[in-house]
């Protein structure tokens, strides 16, 4: 029953196929003077393909596709190398698909400067050598004290986690590295043991160990830690067995399935290739490796309403007093947020009866990987109306729609943390992105002072206070892409009464607004925003309205990183509940790929798409979304941080877009009557 | 599958039976000197009994009864009697049940004050008087003019919608009466025609029109619109038919059923009188008439965590440049929450598979009523996982815990808008109150500067600018009642890195408060609220810390009425986000079913409760929590206005409460590994 028909519109925004990144792997590999390595550990001084992925292609290419029935648009890769031969990182554009004959390296063009080599994110081919570098200069020659003080032995190790920025200045890759014990949810297993590891250059035998940290207190050498310990001049910590509070295993039996969604007269929605359709809507979808899950196109009665919502970055500020937490600033789209959308989990993750789809990538290894089931798309019943109303005076009726909607979601898994990022679609022609976090908070040992950075939540584990800010792409296109940015808010003002002039009254009125440039629409978090905020066409609705839809923020965001911190404009759009940019192609995401490693200097700074301070009068408007939560980590977040209460997102609302509610044509309606 | 076993505790917090409130009325009806009307249409000068409710005991005698093992508190019932004959209000305590022997005036107790007769809610006794009247001096009289304009006749007439508060200062029963369609969902078809009605006497023979207003023109008296109008000096409305816009019967045929949540094996909760079991939970539940939904003695664990939580108040303010609106500002407590708790539809209102509850109410009537079906619980999947981790480096395995919830609900229709009110008791040991709008808005007939105050939806009518303010009662009692009231958030701070001490960073730190006394404690929505609230124990947790529950307000409120507008007093809980009081029996509520046609005066002015400022360190703490929202309607409120994004909320969360998450006692825990 579907009052949709597939196209194949949607493939102009697929991902790369298998076959795809393939052909552009082997092209990139047979250009001799790229002399790009194909070996999955390629060492850091070695040319290698970090990173395959589709290059969107221009948006006036596919509005003319899309719109006005010309060809579809070149399908191209961007692919991104790290060039350690010359000490720099260089992204491609190699194209067309499927047989490319050209690489353009664009690094220049996209991001007005060279990408300095230790800007890039670390691969496995360089944790394999930090690993050996870390068997050799720590496990061997503490053997002992790591015996005594943590069980280390044969079987029995420690795992690295990492702090990042890797050191405080352009250039630093010096990465302190925090041991936890080897059990599964090793992030609240801090054992009390970081050390600092400076991998600058791209000969690891030029790499060394800086700095330890044993029980709070710092040592310039491993050798001064054994020389310190075995004289009895530092404060030992005494290994002791601990039970895994950390383990998700179930402590009881299942006593009875709780309720289960099922579709009795089948699926309502369909997904072919990248596209889905669902009652009135239809949209196109992918997976950046980088950034994570994105749709396209989105349509409501085949209208387009959003040409690109997608995720662009989860972003976190840690507190400590301990060196592995004390500068950790996590940028995932530098590590991937889409390359850890796993296998999802039937039942738990979503419905049973959802819909999964495969996404395959190429990130980090030579050769593509498949993740079987990453995507879900299901219909959920909110289990509370949509609207509703009962009358028994005047009229004796009632009449009422359920609420039931379309998820399309991912979860990634980024080391500690899940996050599960849904795309809702309503009847009433609403669309919300929504982020909930779960897994496993970070954690340090607790030493002297560490309370003033966070509650003790397991044996000497501090769940450290941090901050969780997600961006959000909002392409709005309300009518076309000539739109304006207007907001809409109360005021109350004293008004004589018209049929008693001589009392007075306080009236609230409306306050409407439209904005001219970049500058004057950007919505800082620090001040108080306008309460309706809306991208407008100049077209009006029957009522002589301008159509527009709303974005209503849902935040629980805590304070943004000051604006002097030398690392804030790596992460500058956390600045704002919401920036309205004017689109352009050069400008596809407030982060980037090369910002983790280099926040100093980074490779985008969001705040200079502002700075230009653009008309954003009748142009083609994209919303940069921030939402999040301030989370004070607290015993109920072991073992995993719950999702309730734990999340944030943006609601898109059509205003005055219709004439009425378009739920009015929902098949879901029910009315009872007396007669 | 039970994990608890019912037990008649409960029953303390029963609502009467229908036989109660008879013992009750007929012990009132037999008390000579009280002289009660024994009609269900009173007049005004007659006494009438319009409201009997569950008198709560005092919480002292409940505590002891359930901690203690003490008897149960007697029974009582709460009486308001419009005492027509001496122009006052009172209530009585009447008791005990099930044969009562005594009433007692607690009017002078509670209040402080006398009740002046034209405090009281508009009775149907009085409508059916008003109704009248409006034939008499309305509708006869005009009756050419309502047929040229708005085609009344025979069989087609005008509905009445009336302004709130009924004048401008204490003592003031003048009533705007704004005229809509006979249809249904009248409230979004005005036609421009209002009067100002002084029914301020009880004798209804002494009720006057004061002011008409016809099209935007104002007149003194009917006669003056006949003169003016047969004297063609005024702008006539003609008469045309329109088809019903507002109609909620469905535009399309069912194309097949969405998802249905189907317990397959068996509920996992139960109810039993008004008590509710679920996994770890139970409380207690009840709806008054007034301030409706509300549930007691919510334990998790068998361990009390909430004495009381419960709706208080859903007001509303809007804005208009025409009379029935522009000094609208809706209690519906005084109308009656609870009283519009009608029957719930199957599929819509409430999944097919919930348990629905029948409630009895006694109110403005002469005899008991039952509303069937008024009441549903049902476990519900939110469709995203309560928390989940996938892990597949150093250990591979995958735990999630599936968030299926026990929701308990009332929907409140209240004239125009309907309330969806949700009690909602998650696994990991958390409860949120969420309430969603719904239903019609209200509307008013274009004018010339009309558009100052809303935004045209339909032909002719104006959606005016309004806010929705709602109030929660929340009454933790965190291992027992002797708690305290912090705050907790964060800050940044320039500290030396302790390995590097020539280098400075900005890190993020905790913030912890605590507050001694009522005026510090309340967090006014004009001021930056601390991110986290909590009430907690002295006792701490494993680790330490505090037992605590934090309150996390999910709000979206427009402004509010300035504090010097002269109604003010009769909502000032609407200042806070957040306030704190010391429990008090006398303090039950923040407002009063005797505040709407008094908001000048009013019964109850919540500010009050923190005006004597009295000390919040380990006593029993109450919460007392506002939420709500902006709405500036827009066409696609109609026909009625959506639930998605017009709501807000509280989760109550424990914070150290525990050692650890709850939920890893779930049944609905999933845990997959490689071995
Ligand atoms: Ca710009
Ligand atoms: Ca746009
Ligand atoms: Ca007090
Ligand atoms: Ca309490
Ligand atoms: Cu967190
Ligand atoms: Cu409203």
């Amino acid at each position: 029953a579907l009052k949709r028909k597939h196209d194949n519109s949607s493939l102009v925004f697929a991902d790369l196929t298998a076959e795809e990144y393939l052909q552009v792997r082997n092209y990139m590999w047979k250009q001799p003077d790229l002399d790009i390595s194909h070996d999955a550990f390629a060492k850091p001084y070695e040319n290698f393909i970090f990173m395959i992925d589709l290059q969107l292609p221009k948006k006036a290419d596919v509005l003319r596709f899309l719109d006005e029935g010309a060809a579809r648009p070149e399908r191209t890769a961007r692919v991104v190398v790290f060039h350690g031969s010359s000490s720099q990182i260089k992204e491609y554009v190699v194209g067309p698909l499927p047989n490319p004959t050209q690489h353009d390296d664009i690094t220049q063009k996209k991001y007005k400067a060279e990408l300095p080599i230790n800007s890039r994110t670390v691969t496995i081919g360089e944790y394999k050598l930090l690993f050996a570098f870390l068997y050799r200069e720590i496990f061997t020659k503490l053997s002992q004290i790591l015996k005594e003080s943590f069980g280390v032995q044969k079987d029995q190790t420690l795992n690295p986690f990492e702090g990042m920025p890797r050191g405080v200045q352009t250039g630093d890759r010096q990465t302190w590295i925090s041991f936890f014990r080897d059990m599964s949810g090793m992030y609240i297993h801090p054992v009390g043991f970081e050390v600092l590891v400076n991998h600058s250059s791209t000969n690891a035998s030029e790499w060394m160990v800086q700095k330890l940290l044993y029980n709070g207190q710092y040592f310039e050498s491993a050798e001064e830690l054994i020389e310190k310990y075995n004289a009895g001049n530092i404060t030992k910590i005494i290994y002791k067995k601990i039970t895994n509070y950390a383990s998700l295993k179930p402590k009881v039996k299942p006593t009875g399935l709780g309720p289960q969604q099922i579709y009795l007269q089948g699926k309502r929605f369909s997904v072919q290739n990248n596209q889905v359709l669902y009652l009135d809507w239809s949209f196109a979808f992918g997976l950046s490796s980088s950034t994570g899950m994105r749709v396209f196109d989105i349509r409501f009665k085949g209208e387009r309403i959003v040409y690109e919502l997608s995720v662009q970055e989860a972003m976190s500020v840690y507190g400590s007093n301990t060196p592995g937490m004390i500068l950790t600033k996590f940028l995932d789209a530098s590590i991937g947020i889409g390359r850890f959308a796993h296998e999802l989990t039937r039942g738990v993750d979503c419905p049973y009866t959802a819909v999964y789809v495969d996404t395959v990538r190429y990130i980090d290894i030579n050769e593509t990987k498949t993740f079987r089931n990453s995507i879900c798309v299901f219909e959920h019943d909110e289990g509370r109306p949509l609207r509703r109303h009962f009358s028994d005076f005047f009229s004796n009726s009632y009449g009422g729609v359920v609420n039931s909607v379309l998820v399309f979601r991912t979860i990634t898994a980024i080391g500690n943390y899940d996050y599960i990022w849904d795309f809702i679609f309503y009847q009433s022609g609403s669309v919300e992105a929504k982020v909930h976090a779960t897994g496993y908070i970070s954690s340090s040992y607790k030493i002297s002072g560490s309370l003033k950075y966070g509650h003790q939540v397991a044996e000497n584990t501090i769940g450290n206070i941090h901050t969780h800010f997600l961006n959000f792409k909002v392409d709005l296109d309300v009518l076309g892409v000539k739109n304006v940015f207007q907001t809409k808010d109360m005021e109350f003002e004293e008004v004589k009464l018209p049929w008693m002039p001589e009392r007075k009254a306080k009236v609230p009125h409306l306050v409407e607004k439209q904005f001219s440039t970049e500058l004057e629409a950007c919505m800082l978090y620090s001040e108080k925003t306008p309460r309706y905020l809306h991208i407008a066409s100049n077209q009006t609705n029957r009522w002589g309205h301008q159509r527009s839809y709303r974005l209503q923020v849902v935040s629980f965001t805590g304070e943004h990183l000051p604006m002097d911190a030398p690392e804030e404009k790596s992460m500058s759009w956390a600045r704002y509940k919401v920036a309205i940019t004017k689109h352009k192609d050069e400008e596809s995401s407030s982060t980037s790929l090369h910002s983790q490693n280099n926040m100093w200097t980074p490779a985008v700074d969001f705040s200079r798409f502002l700075a230009d301070n653009e008309s954003i009068v009748n142009e083609d408007l994209v919303a940069w979304v921030t939402t999040g939560f301030l989370h004070i980590p607290h015993a109920e977040d072991i073992p995993n941080t719950v999702t309730v209460g734990n999340g944030g997102g943006v609601i898109l609302r059509p205003h005055n877009y219709f004439d009425m509610d378009p739920s009015v044509g929902s098949p879901d309606a029910v009315y009872i009557h007396p007669d």
